[in-house]
């Protein structure tokens, strides 16, 4: 059976990507990073989804990334922006301050870690260009990147007992048709997180970019629309 | 002045590091980090040495590498070898079991992420490939890797705001040349920590292969030889 470590925020994308390499066959790690994000409640999202799947050994690292700075998700300095007005497919768009300064390298980076100790030579992540973000490390340029350096990095690479792979099988994908194939995998979402910016009481905000898309992305799936 | 981020273990090889940025006018910032390694002694000299050069700031950063293991420098699992006997130059070199899986691209990535909340274009780095290692991430054809990564990963390069270099001064040096630049700008070698597996009480084992390296450098660079 080969190995994999899935990179498992609690989000939709995440609990989607674990629900594909599941299906896949794949032995699974799934590898959870606090981060001190704001919205760590994710993380218990997370463990509630690693379970589900029954996965072989969930490891939740703690990188205090507060210390680094530089982004809304990291530090309360910043405010998490409300209310945006959705920038229609294919515009210029601005990278939002929900950035966070190299993180899946970072995020990656620990994946690649945790798979070399493991001889797992598939690493899964969530990554996804199409609705949102215009984060730079969602790009395919950026995961073929990291994926040819991680074969310049690694002892079983350098070896040539393993070519590592960074899978981001829904990379091109619309919200909407990566809840639809959850839902084919009989993935519950109501088990996912996706607010930035979590209520004093523990409630999504309903009103960042994150709520706003997972809101429409659901109510579409449902034949909702909007 | 032009900002860096050093990565400073407190070995000779990143105080060396840090005395050649310094030399060369750059704002210093000095970012160690605490991934439970087994000679976390090294951090206390990591902060005496960023104080002596007076860095902007010196961050200490916790990620726990030993829930990932693989090395017997994260785990308790794997002994530190002692006593080795040293592998020629250009001879068939096993990458030796203190090999931390991709430690040196979650360093990297770490030092991405502060240069970019900084916006700080240069990152130091202390890799060497000639005397010792075999480390896969010491290498140039890493570091290039990486470079071209995070020129793909990050806000600030993707708008054409910054370039980021990956600097690696000593990388084709020989210990005892490093040793004598390092002495040539004035650093005080009794500051750094090398030993992978201090003794209960705090000392240098002066058996395990960073030991020997260290004190085979120090005497050529003393003029003593062995």
């Amino acid at each position: 059976m080969n190995r994999c470590v899935v990179l498992l925020s609690g989000g939709i994308d995440s609990a989607t990507t674990l629900a594909t390499a599941h299906k896949e066959g794949f032995e699974l790690y799934a590898l959870t990073i606090d981060y001190r994000q704001r919205h760590r409640l994710e993380i218990e999202c997370a463990k509630a989804i690693a379970q589900k799947y029954a996965v072989k050994k969930h490891l939740i690292l703690s990188v205090d990334m507060r210390g680094i700075g530089g982004s809304a998700l990291t530090s309360t300095d910043i405010d998490v922006p409300k209310d945006t007005i959705p920038i229609p497919l294919g515009a210029p768009h601005p990278i939002p301050v929900t950035y966070v300064p190299a993180r899946n390298t970072i995020f990656l980076s620990l994946a690649l870690s945790w798979a070399e100790a493991l001889e797992a030579d598939t690493i899964f992540m969530g990554a996804n260009v199409v609705d949102y973000s215009g984060y730079p490390d969602c790009r395919p340029e950026f995961i073929h990147a990291f994926e040819d350096m991680a074969n310049l990095a690694t002892k079983v690479s350098v070896e040539g007992r393993l070519r590592f792979k960074i899978r981001t099988p829904l990379i091109f994908m619309t919200k909407v048709d990566i809840i639809r194939k959850g839902l084919s995998l009989g993935l519950d979402y109501s088990m996912t997180w996706s607010c930035y910016d979590p209520t004093p009481e523990g409630k999504p905000c309903l009103r960042c970019d994150s709520c706003a898309i997972r809101e429409k992305g659901l109510k579409e799936a449902s034949g909702l629309g909007l």
